[in-house]
C-alpha cells in the first residue's frame, strides 16, 4: 500500500483529462502534498495545481516524472476502459502509484461531448455513443437552465410540465402579457389554468405558471409545444388573479410586475433572477444526432402550428410537420370577427361570406408554412374545436359583440345557450362540424390548395396533407373526400395548374380504430391521435383527470398517468388493431402517432414494433425522439 | 263468375268471425242486397245485418242456408289458413258463392287474442302464435293510448320518446308538478330539457314534453323507465319556460294550468282532453307471454330503481333487477343536506358522520327492494354520478346552502367551482370517486349488507350483487372488493348472521372491455353498459349528440342512432372482446347487458349469439325483450 506520506514528494490527489461541466479536454483535479486517499478533494485543504500554474506550485514541477506518467496513465485507461475515468493516485517519493479510477461526473454538455470525442478518436463505435446517451438529458441542452450553482429562493413548487427556466415579471392575463411584450419586457403569464383564449399570452411570455393542471392540461402542452418553461398545478402557491396577487409558500405576497424565475425542469417557482446557462446546440450536438439519425429506422416529425413551431421543428431536423393545428389560426382578432359572423350566419351564403374574409388570411398562414418547410410534407387537421370557444363567456363581450354584428344581446346569449355542451369533448367538433357546417372544411381545402400553387409558382413543390379530425365512421371521411375533391378541381381549373394532396384521418376515437379497414379505404393516412384515443379509452377526461390522477398512481391503481406514458395494453390495443386493419385494407397506407406520447422511448418502442412510419411530437421534443427511436434501432440491431 | 244481382236474394258482403279491435269472436261484416263486389263496404251503402238483429232485417233471415254455409265457410277457412279472414261474397239467387278471402285488419290487442285463440283452438302451435306478434306491438298493450277514432288537435310534434298517451295540466317546473299531484290533479311536466333535478317531478307527472334532446336524452330515459308518455325534442313548439308559456306550432299560446295531451306512442301534444283506450294485461296476455317464456334461452331483469319500479318489474315478470342505479336514492331532501355536509367536510371522520346520517335511508331503500323483489336478484349500482351534481346551481340557492352549513358563500362557491367539469361524463365520478372518497361505497355497502340481514330475518333470502360503474382498470375492482369485503365482514360479526354476495363490474368504457379478462378475475359479473360504452367508443356525448344525429342518419353517416340500436360493428366488437376475454378468465363469470339497448330485438340477437346471461332494460320493456328473446330462440329452433 502506497502512503502519501513520507520523504521526498509524497501526496495524494485525483486527476481527469476534461471538463466534467463543458466536456472538453482539460487537465483538471487536485493534489495535496502529505495527504492520503481522497483528502485533497476536500474544500478546506489547501491543494496545490496538477499542470504548471503560474499562481502557484504544481505537481508537474514538485514531480514532474510522477506528472507525466500520470497523465499516461489516464489517457491508456481513458482508451481502455473506454470512458473519461478520474483516477486516484498517491505519490511516494516522487513515484507515482495508481490507487483507483471512477467513471468522470458529467453534466449533461458534457456527457454529449465526451461520447462525441471518444467516438471520433476511435475508442468507442458511433453506435455505442449514441447509446450512451439518455433521450430524456438532451432536454437540459435544448433548454435554458437555471445553473446547477445558483442560489434558489424558492416561493412554491408544481408540477415541472415543460422544461427550460425563464426569468420575467408576473402577468395575470394575456392581455398583460401582450403589453408586456409591447414594451419589451420578459413576463410570466400566471393564470389558475389556461383556456385557448391565452394562446396569444402564452406566444409572447417567457414562462407560464398555473394553480391547476397536470402534465397534459392545456398550459402544459401548449407550453412544450413552444417550448416555453411551464410550472403547473403548483397549488403549494395561492393565486389570487382577481386581485393580481400570488402568494408564496411562505406568506410572501408577490404582485403584478414583480420578478420571479420559473423552473419547469425542476417545477420550482423562484423569487427573482437567477443565474442561468444557455441551450448549446453546437457542433457536437449536430455531429451526435447525425450519427442517431444513421441508425434510426422510423421518421420523426413535429407538431407545429406557427411559422414558429415550423421553424423550431427544421431547427430541430423534424422531417416535415405531421400535426398541424389550425385552429389557433382563428382565434386573431381580425378573424376572430368573421368567424363570428359564421357562427351568427342565417344561411349557407353568409356564412361562406363570412367566410371569404378568413380564406385569404389562411391561405397566407399556408403558403408561409411551406415557405419555411421548403418541401417536407406539412400535414393540416381541418378545424376540430366546438364553435362555442369562439363566443365571448364574460357579459361584457357579449354586449360588444352583439354591438359588432348589429343585433339583440339576446340572441347572441341565446345562439351561446344553443351552442353549450355538456361534454365538448364528445360533442358537435372536428368533422361533426365538417359535415355539419361544410363551408369551413370547403375554405380551408381552398386556402390549402391555393397556398400549394402558390408555392409552386415560388418553386416549392409540396404536397399537402389534408387530416380529417374525430372520425368515427366510414362515411364521414366519404362526405369530406367528396367535398374536398370538388376544392381540388376548381382551385386546378381556376389556376390552369396541376398539384397533388393527400388525404387522412385523425384515428382518435375507439371505433375508428376497430373500423381503421373500412376508413382506411378512402385515405393516403391515419395518423393516431393518442391524446383523444385514451380519453376515450378510459372515459377519463384529461382535463379533469388532475384532481385525481396522482392518487391513482400513488395508490397503484394506474402504473402511469396514461396520458403521459402510452398505455399499451388498452389505448395500445386499439393502435394494434387500427394499424392491422388499415395496413390489410390498404398495404401502403401510411401509419403515424401525433399525441403528447409520440416522443416518450416506450411509445417509439410501440410504434416501431407496430409498424408505423413515424411520430410527431412538439418541435422541442424532436431531438429526444430522434435519439430514442436511434438507440431502439440499435438495440434491435444488438439484439 | 256470380253476380250479387237478379231475382231471389241476390246481393255481395265481406263476414268475418271475429271483432277487429277487441280480438273476441263475434260475426260481423256488412252485406248489400243487390249489390256487387265490394259494395257493401261503401260507408254510404244501406247494409243490412249479417245475423238476426232486431233492429232490421239480416242475411241470416233472408237467406238461411246460404248464411249458414257462409259461416261454415268462414270456419274452414280459419282452419285451412290457420288465420282469421275476412271472406268476400256474394249472393245469387240464394245460393252463395265464395268470391275471396283477406287477413282480418286488427289492433294489437285483437292479434294477441287472436293468435292465442288459433292456437287454444289446435290451429297452430304455441310456437307459431308467438312468432306472430311483433314484440313492439306489444308496447301498445302495456299503455293507456289515444284511441284510434279519437279527433287530434295538434299543437305541435316532437319525438316519440316513451309510449302511450296522458291528459294532464301543463307545470313548468318539478316544484308545480308535486304541487299538482299534492292536489290530485294530473300534471304534464314541461320542460326545456329535464336533469336529474326534475327526477321528483317526473315521478309525479303524467307525461314529460321537452324541447330538446333526443331518444337517450334524460327525459326519454326516465319516461320510458317510468312508463311515462313522453315527447321530446318538440322543437316545433315554442318553450318559453320563465315566461310560463307554451306556444303551439300555429301560435296559440298556452299557459300552465291548460290542458294537454301527450302522445308518446307518436310525438303529438294535443290540445285538451281526447278520448283514450286502456292498457290490457289480461289472461289472454299472460297465456300468451307464458308460451313466450317456455321458449325463451336468454334471461330477462328489468333496471329499476325505485319501489314502483320494482313492482312494475315484477308484474312484467322480469327475472329480477339488473341494474338499480342509487344516485336518485340521494336528491330527496332530507338526505340531500347530509350528502351536501360530505361535501364540504374536512376529513374522512366528518364524511364518514355525514354519510351515517344516510344510512339508515338507504338500508330501508334497499330492504323495501329486497321485499319487493321476492328473493330475485337485486344487482345494485354503486354511486356513481360526480358530486358537482349535488349542489345548487343558483345564487340563491348557493346562499341557503351556505347559511346551513354556516360557511360563508364564498367557500360554497368556492367548493362548486372546484368540483367543476369540463367533461363530467369522464370525469370524477363512478368507481373514481368510490376510490377517492370510499366512505361513500362503504355506507353503500353497510347498507345493503344490513338491509340483507334484516330480510334474512324476515324470511326473504336474498344475494344482493354489487356492481362498481365506471371501471377502466383491474386495481379499481381490487381495491373496492378489499373495503366492501371487510364491510361484509363487519356486518356478518356486529349481527351474528351469515350471507354471501357477488361482486360485479359495469362494464362501460372501452378499456373494460379490452381488459375484461383481468377483470373478471375478480367479480361474479360483468354487466355491460352499453349506453356509456356508445359514447365513448364513438367518442360522442348522448346529450350532445341531439343537434346533428338527425341529420347524420339522414345523410347516412350512421346507418341508425347508435344510442338507440346497438352498433354492432363497433361497441359490438368490445362487447365481443370482453365476453370472450371474461368468459376466458372465469368461465362462470355472469354476463349481461343494461343499457338502453337492451329490449331491442337486435341486441337481444346479438346478446344471444354472444353468450350473455341475461338482458336488463325498462320495466315497461320487459314484456317487449321477453317476446323478442322468445322468438330469436325460436328461429333458431326452426332454423
Amino acid at each position: 500500500m502506497a502512503l502519501g506520506l513520507g520523504s521526498g514528494e509524497c501526496g495524494s490527489g485525483v486527476l481527469q483529462l476534461v471538463n466534467s461541466f463543458t466536456g472538453l479536454p482539460q487537465v483538471t483535479g487536485r493534489y495535496l502534498s502529505q495527504s492520503q486517499g481522497r483528502e485533497a478533494l476536500d474544500g478546506g485543504a489547501a491543494s496545490i495545481f496538477l499542470e504548471k500554474d503560474p499562481r502557484g506550485p504544481s505537481l508537474e514541477e514538485l514531480a514532474p516524472e510522477a506528472f507525466a506518467a500520470l497523465k499516461e496513465h489516464a489517457a491508456l485507461m481513458r482508451a481502455r476502459l473506454r470512458e473519461e475515468m478520474q483516477i486516484e493516485f498517491t505519490i511516494e517519493n516522487g513515484n507515482l502509484h495508481i490507487l483507483d479510477g471512477v467513471r468522470v461526473e458529467r453534466s449533461a454538455r458534457a456527457a454529449l461531448r465526451i461520447v462525441v470525442r471518444l467516438a471520433e478518436d476511435g475508442i468507442i463505435t458511433k453506435q455505442e455513443a449514441v447509446m450512451r446517451i439518455e433521450p430524456r438529458a438532451l432536454s437540459e441542452l435544448l433548454h435554458r437552465q437555471v445553473a446547477a450553482t445558483a442560489k434558489r429562493d424558492v416561493l412554491g413548487a408544481g408540477i415541472a410540465a415543460s422544461p427550460g427556466a425563464a426569468t420575467g415579471k408576473i402577468v395575470f392575463s394575456s392581455e398583460a402579457a401582450q403589453a408586456g411584450a409591447a414594451r419589451g419586457e420578459p413576463c410570466v403569464l400566471v393564470r389558475r389554468e389556461t383556456s385557448p383564449e391565452d394562446i396569444r399570452g402564452m406566444h409572447v411570455a417567457c414562462a407560464v405558471l398555473t394553480e391547476r393542471g397536470g402534465m397534459t392540461s392545456h398550459a402544459a402542452v401548449i407550453g412544450r409545444g413552444l417550448g416555453l418553461p411551464c410550472v403547473v398545478g403548483a397549488a403549494s402557491l395561492r393565486f389570487h388573479v382577481k386581485r393580481k396577487q400570488l402568494v408564496a409558500t411562505d406568506g410572501r405576497v408577490l404582485r403584478e410586475g414583480d420578478e420571479i424565475t420559473v423552473d419547469g425542469t425542476n417545477g420550482q417557482v423562484l423569487a427573482g433572477s437567477v443565474q442561468m446557462i444557455e441551450a448549446t446546440l453546437d457542433e457536437t450536438f449536430r455531429t451526435f444526432m447525425s450519427w442517431a439519425d444513421a441508425e434510426r429506422d422510423i421518421g420523426v416529425r413535429a407538431n407545429a402550428d406557427t411559422p414558429a413551431d415550423a421553424k423550431t421543428a427544421l431547427h430541430f431536423r423534424a422531417q416535415g410537420i405531421g400535426l398541424c393545428r389550425t385552429e389557433h389560426m382563428f382565434f386573431e382578432a381580425e378573424r376572430l370577427t368573421p368567424m363570428r359572423e359564421m357562427i351568427f350566419a342565417q344561411n349557407p351564403q353568409d356564412r361562406q361570406a363570412a367566410l371569404e374574409l378568413v380564406l385569404p388570411m389562411q391561405r397566407a398562414d399556408f403558403l408561409e408554412l411551406f415557405r419555411i418547410m421548403q418541401g417536407h410534407p406539412v400535414c393540416i387537421r381541418l378545424f376540430d374545436p366546438p364553435l362555442h370557444e369562439f363566443l365571448p363567456t364574460s357579459r361584457a363581450g357579449q354586449r360588444e359583440l352583439a354591438e359588432a354584428l348589429d343585433i339583440p344581446v339576446s340572441d347572441v346569449t341565446r345562439r351561446i345557450d344553443s351552442l353549450a355542451e355538456y361534454n365538448p369533448m364528445l360533442g358537435m367538433r372536428g368533422v361533426r362540424l365538417g359535415i355539419s357546417v361544410p363551408e369551413i372544411y370547403d375554405m380551408q381545402a381552398r386556402a390549402i390548395f391555393e397556398a400549394t400553387v402558390e408555392a409552386a409558382n415560388e418553386g416549392i413543390t409540396i404536397v399537402p396533407e389534408i387530416m380529417v379530425p374525430l372520425v368515427s365512421a366510414k362515411r364521414e371521411v366519404e362526405l369530406v373526400r367528396g367535398r374536398v375533391e370538388a376544392v381540388a378541381s376548381a382551385v386546378r381549373t381556376e389556376n390552369s395548374a396541376d398539384f397533388t394532396y393527400r388525404l387522412g384521418v385523425m384515428v382518435e376515437t375507439p371505433r375508428a380504430c376497430l373500423r381503421a379497414g373500412d376508413i382506411a379505404e378512402h385515405t393516403h393516412f391515419l395518423s393516431f391521435g393518442t391524446n383523444d384515443l385514451t380519453q376515450m379509452t378510459y372515459g377519463l377526461s384529461r382535463d379533469d383527470a388532475g384532481r385525481f390522477m396522482s392518487e391513482y398512481v400513488r395508490q397503484g391503481v394506474f402504473n402511469e398517468d396514461p396520458f403521459h406514458i402510452l398505455d399499451t395494453e388498452g389505448v395500445g390495443e386499439l393502435l394494434r388493431l387500427g394499424v392491422v386493419r388499415g395496413r390489410a385494407a390498404r398495404p401502403n397506407v401510411v401509419l403515424s402517432i401525433c399525441g403528447e406520447h409520440a416522443a416518450h422511448t416506450e411509445s417509439i418502442a410501440f410504434c416501431r414494433a407496430a409498424g408505423f412510419d413515424y411520430v410527431s411530437c412538439s418541435p422541442f421534443r424532436v431531438p429526444v425522439a430522434r435519439l430514442a427511436a436511434a438507440q431502439l434501432a440499435l438495440a434491435d440491431k444488438i439484439g
